[in-house]
């Protein structure tokens, strides 16, 4: 398809190199520079470079080696060999008709494209979304697809943002695959990282100030986003976004962990981001979605700009997981303390964040801020009762589903998906998947992959786990295992749970007051003695009984049963709920009108 | 399609009546009401009724006719006559892969189904589709199709809120519509009228408090928003706008003259819809439009709810439209007179109102607060250089094609197509149609059709008009002259336009900067002398010579042609402009990057 080659994609910024030569094919070119730092092809390209694909790289100096171009849309060879040209306008695209979709009132599914079928790739995929437009869904959120080293991770060890880890398909079965999902009605979101590189081919500080040393979070050198040449870094980034959702169609971005992009700017990168997206969104006349991984509690991610925010569609909401997860599990320990009371579930139903200016323990000061419930919308949340980190984290990779009972699951899945907010189902939720989904790694190097083997020993270790339960890593088993048994959800247990959240998330389509984006229409009330939860909106209320022994409850108005998890009745006001049971309920008035 | 008759279709809400009787087919029933005052029948319903559709009405107190039922759905036999069930939701829709469509970046279509097409259906309407998606558009936007008395007229005059006009086809020909809109990739955008009633079959006042007798606006009685009772008269209007968006699968509303809804309540009936549409949004998850109609020039109609305003999604801007005209004719009659400098209409260009805090002669004081320019974007301001009301208002319906020569009507096109806000045509301006758009009405009452008559012609002599020009709203030659021609827009002239105008929406898709929605990207120069004005926007310049003599002008940095309206060339930065002339340039740099 790619006959020419994008004139850009032979350029590089390279702002404090004393010369960069361009490896084309055989053919090694000089380049020049301008004023800021840019390099392009001194002289043009010799005519059997005209038509594309070729092999390319930048040679920095006296270098002896190209190295892969930092807005490489291509690896074929690998992340540390030559970048390959691709021209990402040349697919035929089939979804002239997709006027893009709104995250408000969708539901989401994350899915790593590696694990999601036996195949591991987007083309397998594709094969796999009439069962996701079966069970409702609206939005296939792709764990990080960028290049890395190895053949299969997580993702968030990328270090070519431009490019589609080649394992997958590359770029080509990324277009097709975004085009599917069109075809049935699925948004497609991207989950990129621009808070850190990934460990091994990260040849980024060659050629630019792109990061600075020194000056570390969680899983790397942080990006250079308010130090000198910083302009060209955040570019970098903002382009990368343009790049996806204007050449790959794709309809919204999950940024990776946002509290580590460290912005001293007046203008905060995420904010220039809505701004440049607000505008592409204009210009592709379909609504752009950006979704923030956030652990700020920080309102103003999600207050439109003319609000004084910083304008991103929406954030996670971890409190909601913690506050259900607690309620569900018993767990308390480490952050999880804090919501050691079903009231915690209930404040985030009322309004958001439980932090929300109360101290946190864990973090030993008092976190988050209060979102003004009266005029932000619930769906600017999104939430969900596990995902890729929660499972992922723990030390076995195992799920909920491993660890509760099928009521538990309904439960779960019923307080989640009914929930105001925007719900995340995470690969295999949706049938409670007995399949693990652990931490997995390929790293080539020897001494990386030892390092990652032990730390992650070590961190388990610490928490006094019994490390016979940590798989390894590195041990290509371990990804293995964490793959998607598809003949599991046609069958008994498994073929329930997935009915129950395909009538989820039909009644979220069935009833107004399910996804009512009002905060102020929810009143909870719960009573941890005996172990029961209560959450009126409007005329939907959703009673649950986390306790293993029966309970009874009152409702504010007489209501009547819409869907039953486990055992439950409701005689006028007066709710009997069995032991892990919850009941869905249609009331006679609304509860909670003001 | 509809077999059983909604049962709230058979309810009404009266509260100061005595006795309500429910006529329903030669049946007559006993209703009795609860403390809202909403009537209901007594007793279920003969079983010959239980499938539908039936004529029916509301007999109130000691009536011995039935009245129209305030929220019919059909009113076959005329909006005096008994109303007809009709259930909405019987349609077999085919858009269930419509995912709704965003204003931002669309372009309008304003179309009146009567004079639209020969037949004036919705039908017929149908078979036009094809040729709104070949010029680029986005959105049809239809005048009012509520019932009204007579068989046609613009549409402002409807008393059935609820009721699709039959003459266009009643509610399943609308269905139809909007399902073929969809499976083309058009919204539709329905004009609804909120701030008055009709003057021939309202008898809502019999019903209840909904009108303020006595505050009467331009039009009318105003409506009851903050008196007694006027809970129910805003669920009247809220529910209404409901009908459309979810039972009719609308996109979008335009708010027939917002600055003539009295309510001094808290919350604005604007704001209480929008908040509405919003939770209604995410219940259809798709985008749902507000287009207000407003000469408030007030920026807190088109503010988010979060950043203190109402929250509606855009408003039309009159100040483009005056600026453009009087650039385009020179007429600085009536409340032109503000307009007479072409630094108005730079002025509109980076700041969206003209009137902004200042003084408006024409009102004598002054109008308008400012737009918050650095978060406002500027696609909530729909323009255009002609509409019904500035074509239909003039003494003949005469059109800007009827006054223009083809060079300036390009110009008109250039300007609004290529404004960075919603551009919205008017049917039959993509060709310069030379079918007029005149004032028609079809009164069946002698003394009101008299009283229209003589009204339009008192309005003009006042304005010292050659009365011979103003046809006779009465005469229905004057609606049928009002019809397009369909075998114009391939002909000579005309098809050279409608060319222009798809190739102005192509450019909007082709270079981001067009539709930018930044207003603080846009740098405006002009000089009245000489007759031009230049607007740079990024890589993209608007030159325009509204004068008949050639001109000439520097850019901030060179240019090259991308569309010529008449005669124009650039030299590097030198623009030389024929009479009547402009040029879309691409230039070389951004010319107003900050």
């Amino acid at each position: 398809m790619p006959t020419v080659i994008p004139a850009e994609q032979l350029t590089v910024w390279a702002p404090r190199a004393e010369r960069v030569t361009l490896q084309a094919g055989e053919h090694r070119l000089a380049m020049q520079r301008d004023e800021a730092g840019w390099w392009f092809p001194a002289a043009p390209l010799p005519a059997e470079l005209a038509s594309g694909p070729i092999d390319y790289g930048f040679i920095l100096d006296d270098d002896e080696r190209a190295l892969p171009d930092p807005r490489s849309r291509r690896q074929p060879h690998g992340v540390h060999e030559l970048s390959q040209t691709f021209d990402l306008t040349g697919y035929p695209w089939s979804d002239t008709l997709w006027t893009g979709k709104q995250l408000a009132g969708g539901v989401i599914y994350e899915l790593h494209v590696g694990t999601f079928t036996p195949e591991g790739t987007l083309t397998a995929a594709i094969e796999r979304l009439d069962h996701l437009a079966a069970v409702g869904i609206d939005f296939v959120e792709l764990m990080p697809v960028n290049a890395f080293n190895g053949t299969h991770n997580w993702g968030y060890d990328g270090v070519l943002w431009y490019a589609v880890h080649e394992g997958y398909g590359g770029p080509l079965a990324y277009q097709q695959f975004v085009d599917a999902c069109h075809q049935r009605g699925l948004g497609v979101i991207q989950d990129v990282v621009y808070n850190h590189l990934g460990p091994s081919g990260n040849y980024l500080p060659r050629f630019g100030p792109y990061l600075i040393e020194g000056q570390q979070n969680t899983w790397g050198d942080s990006v250079n986003l308010d130090g000198e040449d910083s302009d060209e870094v955040r570019r970098y980034i903002i382009e990368n976004a343009m790049m996806w959702l204007r050449d790959f169609h794709v309809d919204g971005l999950r940024l990776d962990a946002v509290h580590a992009l460290q912005d001293n700017r007046a203008t905060h990168i995420l904010e220039e981001l809505a701004v440049e997206v607000e505008a592409l969104s204009a210009f592709v006349a379909r609504p752009l979605t950006l979704i923030a991984e956030s652990d700020l509690n920080n309102p103003r991610l999600i207050t439109p700009r003319e609000g004084g925010g910083y304008g991103l569609t929406a954030q996670w909401s971890d409190d909601f997981h913690h506050a259900l997860y607690v309620s569900l599990t018993g767990d308390t320990s480490g952050y999880y303390a804090d919501f050691d009371s079903l009231a915690a579930l209930g404040k985030v139903y009322e309004n958001g964040f439980f932090h929300d200016g109360t101290r946190s323990s864990f973090r030993g000061r008092t976190h988050g801020d209060r979102i003004d419930t009266l005029r932000t919308p619930t769906w600017r949340l999104v939430v969900c009762s596990d995902n890729h980190d929660q499972i992922g984290n723990r030390a076995a990779g195992d799920r909920l589903a491993s660890r509760l009972d099928r009521q538990q699951l309904g439960l779960a899945a019923m307080l989640t998906v009914l929930s105001p907010f925007t719900p995340m189902i995470f690969m295999g939720e949706e049938w409670g998947a007995s399949t693990p989904w652990q931490f997995f790694t390929s790293h080539p190097e020897p001494e990386l992959a030892e390092a990652v083997s032990k730390g992650r020993l070590e961190e388990f270790e610490q928490m006094d786990w019994d490390l016979s339960v940590v798989p390894d890593p590195q041990d290509p088993q371990t990804f293995m295992n964490s793959k998607l048994n598809w003949s599991e959800p046609s069958k008994g247990a498994h073929a329930e749970l997935l009915a129950l959240y395909t009538r989820l998330i039909e009644l979220r389509r069935t009833y107004p007051d399910v996804v009512d984006p009002r905060f102020d229409r929810a009143v909870a009330r719960s009573d941890d003695d005996r172990g029961w939860l209560l959450v009126e909106r409007g005329q939907i209320a959703l009673a649950a009984n986390f306790s293993d022994r029966a309970t009874a409850l009152d409702l504010s108005v007489p209501g009547e049963v819409l869907l039953a998890v486990g055992t439950g009745e409701v005689t006028a006001e007066r709710v009997r709920l069995g032991p892990h049971s919850g009941l869905v309920l249609l009331l006679s008035d609304d509860a909670t009108a003001r």
